[in-house]
């Protein structure tokens, strides 16, 4: 049954084994009682997959738990669904779905790990039923099932969890209109109210307004009520029982309830930025909130008259920061775009609600009225700096290169048909950090924006490449530009040659060799291949030639004749579906050659990426450097 | 200065030359009259246009002439801006710019055609501030214009005009929140509220509901005025003029306004299918209409005291229709989606607001429980589906494929990530029609759908061949499928091999050749190379052999070696971008073959097509018959 704890022990790590939430669960008292407690055990329990994993949503996990935990302990039927269209309250959702014992126990451990708990939910887990992670589709996603069940004359409501930053996708706004065409009363929608969306208060972001009024303007029946106050939330949800209109809840919740420092309502909201949207906290912070959520349960449970709660405990593994050697290329753009913003007074910068993570923070310090945030609402950034551009400024437009690439993709191409320039800057490229899951992972986003018209696509490989390439993409780019941005700190094996400019279509050789050449782009794979190549020249005697091309979309030809050499074979290498990568275009362009070169091959996603850390997500989807010297082997059959 | 007309002529076309115009501009009368007789005068002139080019908008063109008379003539200042947002009314807006004299009075004899005006807005017209034709993008646009206005102190006010079919899109809800808190007071958006969208009634494809009470909700001065009442928008653009939030007008109109048998209100809208939306009025109906509007002007004149206005007139060409041989793409795919439907009782049909273009109506019609018609709003749409799947159903999801493939991009691709079945259809895939331009011209959906995990893309090249993919598509393959669809009636000069089965990756040869083989899909690319093989033999005595592979974005490496054989050249020809096309995923595969067996050569776009008719358009852009026969020579250096 576990231990009892006094005082939790920093370095230690709480868990509250799965016996006692069928006890909790076995309980007579109150309902709403009763799942306030099985809800701080979630919260416990998620912050301990959290500190585990070192990295995770907080902040939501606790604000949406009350809810959760009242909907599945004793609103949910047996035909009923429940999901979060957000989708970053995952380890509060697993932790929730593991203490009803619909998850195997043991993946509490197993957070963002390969064959474990996916960082946003992804339906190889049981008990959830659709992916989510990018915003905005959850309401659409239900009136599908909710056509599906009526065809099938099936039965069954279904709860949609929304987030609150979540409402400035159009999709959100554009999915309430048939449901209420079609009266699908089925689907209670529950906004998990927030008031902070990733980087800080919605209000600053983009406010929302009059939410209530936008959302009965629309026809849905609307209610709201404290999401946090489990008998308030019960009493709301009775209130629709009968209700023939879609439906709506306001749930006014605090970002990282049940924590006293983790809840935003200790913030200043002027100028506040959020510390647990994501990450994992310190030991320090853990120990605090660990502490503080199981004092309150104990509480609740000796004032119930029920035996204290039994915890497990687990030491918690040191993570190793980056080394301090590690390369960060988004600092490094934050340089170089402030270094181009004083040269060219007609820049701005676009942001959609990623202003930490894309690294423009200084940026908006520096030129606050150069500064756009357009909030979760990609379409609308892209065709303002359409806009923008038409009338002589240069726009340069942030966000996640998953979403930049495709939410907004037929608005990237109406710009482009306009023949302005825009530059668009697209961060946490590639498979790595493995742990967010496919929703992240920006492993398509060459194949969608290469075809742009008179776009240009660059990644760079280490920080000196960030400032020539963003250098070029605004003074000698004959178009559009697409700056693909490993964000991870990486370990960087090479050194550019000195004086280093990039030549339109052109590479750089980073490592001689004679016997099979390898391209490839962007930190993590070309520090992979440097590695390859002098594992495999030590194990084979044979040497391979490295080499950097830092254009995704295009090459030079004659450049590459050279390059290649007398090399007889060359390994591609994609952080990208192997289909419309980079190794794609370079195949084109040596299959019009008169005469065969070299026989081409190619390492690449074909499919998939799984969640899990970084080393186990390479290794799986065979990326890493051992996948390269057993590639490099085959191509030369050795 | 121009006959006057007495009884129009059937086969005569009209139109008023621009000295009337000018003379108009002048007269000493009520402005709102005035106007009144300008916006007929352009009216004439847009039918005119559209008859001559035998396509584009006259409904929406007609509703909203009111507006952009009195905006033009009375409204805007220097440094106002004006565009529409929806862009159907692009002959109306032109006309009215030509009677400015702000257009070349020539381009009025070249709508659609190339170098003159295409279908769509695109900013090489003077005059035309923005791109537009695919919806919903406007208030973006000009938030973007206002932000660079105000960095670089300059004044001026924007009104956009949006369609009311296009509220549906997700981006127009998504572009107003920011205008808000912006306090961009700039802007007056103008709904054309005219009651349709492209196939029917708004409220029957998807309703609008309370509009005012939204768009007040979201924080915007609404007003509501008679759009096609001069007097009563001019008095509502008064009343707006100290506003300090962005505005918008809803403006009531008349689709089809100004001849009585257009106009949408002889309609009964249970049942209707509105017939002016696009395409060309026949000579009865042109002639009908003509003389409705000549005789009002001729009244107006007459009661305002000015001489009768004078006409020119030209006779109308004789549009060969399409020969009876002629093979038809949808109507077959049509018969085969029904076909499947009678065999799966889980498939259903979803729809963007293009039911009669995309062949639905007899599905619809069979199944009426089964089709789901989900409004401009494609976003929505694919998640719906992605639902659907996740329940069981076997979701067909049907829009342009301009549209289809990219607006809803991410939302695919999340589907994709759940690996349930889902069939994608795009019609009016490629570069033509030329007539509507590259809004509508979808040459980038190959590249951006190629990386979809899972995903396999078809088109067929012939009505024999689409229930045969289709078929395959739904009871073969492994995953989602996207089926790229041609929609213009097209003369096929060759026939599939008799009991033909689609193989996965492989094609056929359609005629047998030995020097060079070409390798291409679809109706208008494979037509033209059977073409070009046949003048080339005859021409230079070599023979060309032609494949059609109607797998987009796979190959079966073993049939390629086949199918090329002995040919030492391969020329790719692609209805898309050559980046990210059929030819690329061709030349990845070849490659990698342990030897060189083809050099591949490639004809495809190479930048954004322009609009004009389908001949004017591939010989443009060097995709027709004798661009093959040239780059068949090139290849083989003859």
């Amino acid at each position: 049954m576990g231990d009892q704890v006094g005082q939790a022990v920093e370095g230690t790590l709480y868990y509250i084994p799965y016996p006692e939430f069928e006890r909790i669960r076995a309980l007579k008292m109150a309902r709403e009682q009763r799942a306030a407690i099985f809800a701080d055990m979630c919260r416990l329990n998620a912050l301990y997959m959290i500190a585990r994993a070192g990295s995770g949503h907080i902040g939501s996990s606790f604000s949406s738990l009350d809810i959760m935990s009242w909907l599945l302990l004793e609103e949910m039927q047996k035909d009923d669904i429940f999901f979060s269209s957000k989708g970053h309250d995952a380890p509060g959702y697993y932790s929730a779905l593991i203490g009803m014992g619909r998850l195997e126990f043991d993946l509490i451990h197993k957070l963002r790990k390969i064959d474990g708990l996916p960082g946003h939910p992804d339906i190889g887990t049981p008990g959830i039923v659709t992916n989510t992670g990018s915003l905005g589709m959850g309401i659409s996603k239900a009136k599908g099932m909710v056509f599906a069940n009526r065809l099938a004359k099936r039965s069954g409501c279904i709860f949609v969890m929304t987030g609150d930053g979540e409402l400035q996708e159009g999709q959100f706004w554009e999915s309430l209109v048939s449901a209420v065409n079609y009266g699908l009363h089925e689907i209670t929608a529950i906004i998990d109210h927030n008031k902070l969306q990733s980087d800080t208060f919605v209000k600053n972001v983009s406010d929302l307004g009059d939410l209530e009024a936008k959302l009965r303007a629309f026809g849905w029946r609307v209610e709201r009520c404290d999401g946090n106050d489990i008998g308030a939330f019960a009493t709301t949800l009775a209130l629709l029982k009968d209700e023939t209109r879609p439906k709506i809840i306001i749930a006014d919740t605090i970002k990282g309830k049940g924590v006293s420092f983790m809840e935003h309502t200790s913030l200043d909201s002027d100028v506040a930025m959020y510390r647990f949207h994501s990450g994992a906290p310190d030991a320090s912070s853990y120990r605090l909130a660990a502490q503080e959520i199981i004092e309150r349960l104990q509480q609740h449970m000796s004032a119930a008259g029920a035996a204290a709660l039994g915890f497990e405990t687990i030491e918690r593994e040191a993570t190793a920061p980056p080394p301090t050697t590690a390369q960060r290329l988004i600092p490094a753009y934050t340089r170089a775009l402030l270094e181009q913003a004083e040269k060219h007074p007609n820049l701005v910068a676009l942001d959609a609600d990623l202003i930490l993570d894309t690294g423009l923070i200084p940026f908006r310090e520096r030129f606050p009225e150069r500064f756009f945030e357009c909030g979760i609402a990609e379409q609308d950034m892209v065709s303002t700096a359409g806009g923008m551009a038409l009338k002589g400024l240069l726009p340069v437009v942030h966000s996640f290169a998953c979403f930049l690439s495709t939410r907004p993709n037929e608005q990237i191409y109406n710009n482009a048909t306009e023949r302005t320039k825009i530059i668009y800057v697209g961060s946490l490229a590639g498979v790595v950090p493995g742990g967010p899951g496919h929703s992240h992972q920006a492993v398509r986003d060459i194949s969608a924006l290469a075809a742009m018209p008179g776009m240009t696509l660059v990644e760079p490989s280490c920080e000196a490449e960030v400032g020539p390439l963003l250098d070029w993409c605004i003074n000698e780019a004959p178009g559009n530009c697409y700056i693909r941005l490993v964000s991870l700190p990486w370990e960087i094996p090479y050194e550019l040659p000195r004086g280093y400019r990039p030549k339109y279509g052109q590479g750089m050789t980073i490592v001689e060799g004679a016997d099979i050449a390898i391209i490839t782009y962007g930190p993590v794979m070309l520090s992979a291949a440097v590695k390859a190549a002098d594992i495999f020249a030590k194990e084979k005697g044979l040497s391979v030639r490295v080499i950097n091309l830092p254009w995704l979309n295009i090459v030079d030809s004659g450049w590459l004749k050279t390059a290649i050499g007398s090399c007889r074979h060359l390994l591609c290498l994609d952080n990208h579906y192997v289909i419309g990568g980079q190794g794609a275009e370079l195949s084109r362009t040596m299959a019009q050659w008169d005469s065969r070169r070299a026989q081409v091959h190619h390492l690449g996603l074909e499919d998939i990426p799984p969640s899990g850390t970084n080393q186990e997500v390479l290794s799986r989807i065979r990326l890493d450097t051992s996948a390269i010297v057993e590639a490099l082997g085959k191509a030369l059959k050795q």
